[in-house]
């Protein structure tokens, strides 16, 4: 494997997560075996991806498109926006397809350790958001982590003027979890959040 | 994740081994938050090979030259030949960096199963290459599976007629193997090639 062209691929896929350099190898090896039926396809949906990829100036979403494809979904509801962390954060619950209304990203999540302040996040455009009116409910839906809930909690003093309702994810027991497997502060969240039975 | 090309990409990168939908959603969103570290230098690095790849008409290994890099390679000798089944196996082989000679690739193996037979291996390819002469071993690095062992079988009657030393690599146990855990084929090999304790 002494080309510097096969060298440099191997190193750039080694920079994927989930892939080390002795996959990245692997999947080069791949690559070249079956060239028509991968290798091609892959530059082909790289190139489109390199050309098109912006983010989107409404919500900070990752798209082909700016408005993105959720911004510019007719279907969903305009009155409802859930606040999430990361890209990868709105592609998850997207995913999940169970939440009909527009998402704004954050761009990350206040940090006194890692120096993020409220102004490196994108707080004044969801302010100017809300402000432009039709919005009845803010979703914070940040990571259950300490910095995840400091930035929810900043996020619902900053929200508390405007008419909303603002929500946050329920916390407690995943699904499948075993109490003695789970850690204290989840089955602490469980029980205090704990319901009366149907 | 609506568009089109987010997904078409993702698709793409699940098709390489070692990577399914779900990392290869964590590939991309990697990709297209740090862009211009790591989609830009994954999409010239496959430009750049999707250009020049090709297959060294001399030994079969896949390379962006053509003789490939190891068959031009002055500092290697051209008296040993180290004939492997795949591409891979070369790689494997030439990352060792024990074996200085040229190498030759079959592109598969012997198998009735899935109907390959010496006519669809390059074998009257390595012996033209022995033919023409300076040829002193011919080294026989097949898998060591039913199929890997037949083919060696096969390409050391082929060549007996040759002024040639055969060799093959050497069966027993792996490094760190332990007795326990090996498989009886493993045992059986090891202890009928056992040999004096220096």
């Amino acid at each position: 494997m002494a080309s510097p062209e096969l060298d440099a691929l191997t190193q750039a896929l080694a920079r994927l997560p989930g892939l080390g350099p002795r996959s990245a190898r692997r999947a080069v090896l791949h690559l070249v075996k079956k060239r028509e039926g991968t290798l091609e396809p892959l530059l082909k949906a790289l190139e489109a991806v390199s050309e098109k990829l912006s983010t989107c100036s409404i919500c900070g979403n990752v798209d082909t498109a700016d408005p993105c494809g959720i911004c510019t979904d007719p279907r969903r509801d305009d009155s409802a926006i859930c606040v999430v962390e990361e890209v990868a954060d709105l592609w998850a619950l997207d995913r999940s397809k169970l939440f009909s209304g527009r998402f704004h990203v954050l761009g990350g999540r206040l940090s006194a350790l890692d120096g993020v302040r409220p102004e490196d996040l994108s707080i004044d455009q969801l302010v100017a958001r809300i402000e432009k009116g039709g919005v009845d409910e803010v979703v914070l839906a940040m990571n259950a982590t300490l910095e995840g809930q400091t930035t929810a909690h900043y996020l619902a003093e900053q929200l508390e003027t405007f008419p909303l309702r603002i929500t946050q994810l329920a916390h407690g027991l995943p699904v499948g979890g075993e109490l003695d497997y789970l850690d204290e502060g989840t089955l602490a969240q469980a029980l205090r959040a704990r319901r009366p039975v149907a």
